[in-house]
């Protein structure tokens, strides 16, 4: 069945997930981990559905998120070991533990000695050696320590001494994202593995226990070509990809799994505009690729089978109204769309994006004559 | 009770809302309509909640709405005339219909020829004439029709002739949201009434109804001065507002009535930074203030109590981590926020930022030792 034929009838602006390049993208990224010798920890947020991480995780049962919302819903569908990659706060220890006491293995992620000290009270406390993954700063981007430190050691000595449960470190290369050639995206991976096999190194000599070391980002996961002494990694948007991993080489346009289904609502044709129905309440305001050699507005915009007509783009946003016009400098002038027509438009970032909605119209693998829906969540 | 102690057990981040601010913005604003001589027809796109539109229409029953999930939302709640401000699709004449046939008084916008003739179709097809208001462009921002134009008059007569009801003519002036000055926002309040009083005139002088003439945005119906000929305004943004309005002169940063409720992470010390839990999924990645003089980040930061804390705003934000630091150029340093801290964040747009929520804890105007609740709802 076509796509046009599936996705007539849908409501828009809607969320539509093409599952054939969803499973392309998560074999991909499995495959390349294996060859790498690490554990792949898949990161959830992107998804935020209990069917899409079905796929996602399908091989193992061990995942990172970045709410404890995501890790109560991942959870109770029976993912068994889950990484709250997140600095924990006093406030959430209520949570964490209730979540273990179900059974659930969760780990918190901290990097002061303040926040080890009261997660190995509450542990005592409790009877429950919480787990914890020690931040490691690997390119300035947001948090963490630095990784030779001593304040590495000293903290790794309050969580094992005071009765919590010393898992390792982590790192994620945010800088990443905003790496301008393969080289530097090599860079980056090779920082994250040194940073974290320094800070784990530092901890055994000292005695202590580490026995993850995680490090997390698609674009390094991409990319790293060694990652001797690293166990784990935790890239997250390689499931579904978007414009800004498009724009790093991570991916093509082509393996983009999510698109936003548009219908044309008027035009400005002096202007070569066309208005659709999926303003930014429904791309999100992300513009990640206006920092990139290859700006695409607020997405790519594409036919209803989902192929990118010439040079359109989302060149602007207000709540419900996109503005679609060839972008700047394009040579092909904007096709006639009349006032009803169905658009697919590839996000910048798929994260954000998908966050706008409560679930994917699934165009299935097997190319089944049905949508499936998979319903998403969202909140804290 | 103080804010701190109403505010000390929710799960963060989440939406506050300052009932007492948001009763004055809306008081405000009605007497500023009254004063003008105009109806208010507020926007409710802003607050998508019903407990918070009962308060903004409890003068009347006409509202403005920019998805049918709002119109039907706030038609099942009692609002009896709902204005659809978003150009009019085939594909939504169904539900359009649907929900006319309850007995909601719903009219949709145009601004082609090919969409009065469908709607007039629709019309002589369900024998029930759908009311609908021209789209008229006063700046140049975004759709509508030239106001002197035969095209006014063309479209108008489709309607008129074809079955439909031509209820009359509105503009949005989009593009007052980048006025630089008072005096900038009163010439686009100016062009909005002069637009709209244009083309009605275009219709009455061929014999055409008019009997709406509508203007619309928040800076507008601020600044106005003489809405001569202008029947109703639809501002929204007012019930919230936000940094973006504040920049404009609109508000004072006192008066912005919803803020995002964090807690501290962590820091980066050497750095000047403070982490917290609220990160782009809780604050939208609205950069609104990034074209004002004064560029606000991702928010203004305050202590609890809702005290902005000297010159701390959200300098960055990932996914769910937010980093606070004094802005760039700020002469106090910033204080020491321990983990565990809660701080409450200032958004730059109150539209984007409170969609990221599924409802609003309430600090009540009465005083209340209790927060209430009020859902929100999303999607189309």
């Amino acid at each position: 069945m076509s796509h046009a034929d599936l996705l007539a009838d849908l409501h828009t602006p809607c969320l539509v997930l093409d599952e054939a390049i969803m499973r392309a993208n998560i074999a991909r990224m499995d495959a390349r981990m294996s060859e790498l010798g690490v554990t792949l920890r898949p990161h959830l947020k992107t998804v935020k559905s209990v069917d899409a991480a079905r796929q996602v995780i399908r091989n193992g049962s061990a995942a990172t998120v970045s709410t404890l919302r995501e890790a109560e819903v991942f959870a109770a569908s029976g993912v068994e070991e889950i990484f709250y990659a997140v600095g924990i706060t006093p406030n959430k220890l209520p949570r964490i533990l209730a979540l273990r006491a179900t059974g659930c293995d969760l780990i918190v992620a901290l990097d002061s000695a303040e926040q080890a000290r009261f997660v190995a009270e509450a542990s005592r406390m409790a009877g429950d050696r919480i787990p914890a993954l020690l931040e490691i700063d690997s390119d300035g981007h947001r948090a963490g320590l630095i990784p030779a430190s001593d304040a590495v050691v000293e903290i790794g000595r309050i969580l094992s001494d005071g009765g919590a449960d010393l898992r390792g470190v982590f790192t994620h290369a945010g800088g990443s994202y905003e790496a301008g050639s393969e080289a530097a995206l090599r860079t980056y991976a090779d920082r994250e593995r040194d940073a974290v096999v320094t800070a784990a190194n530092r901890l055994r000599e000292a005695g202590l226990p580490c026995p993850v070391v995680s490090v997390g980002s698609t674009p390094t996961a991409s990319f790293a070509t060694d990652l001797t002494g690293v166990t784990e990694a935790r890239p997250g948007v390689y499931t579904l990809n978007d414009l800004v991993m498009a724009g790093l080489g991570v991916c093509g346009v082509e393996d983009i799994a999510i698109s936003v289904l548009a219908t044309v609502i008027g035009h400005q044709r002096e202007r070569g505009w066309t208005l659709v129905d999926a303003g930014w309440m429904a791309m999100s305001r992300d513009r990640g690729t206006a920092a990139q050699p290859l700006d695409q507005g607020y997405g790519v915009v594409c036919d209803i089978d989902g192929t990118p007509i010439g040079d359109l783009v989302m060149i602007g946003a207000n709540q419900e109204h996109g503005i679609v016009a060839p972008r700047p400098g394009a040579t092909t002038a904007a096709p006639d769309l009349p006032v009803g027509t169905m658009l697919r438009i590839l996000p910048n970032h798929a994260c954000a994006t998908a966050a706008q909605f409560d679930g994917y119209h699934v165009v299935q693998a097997d190319g089944s004559g049905d949508l499936a829906y998979w319903p998403r969540f969202r909140g804290w």
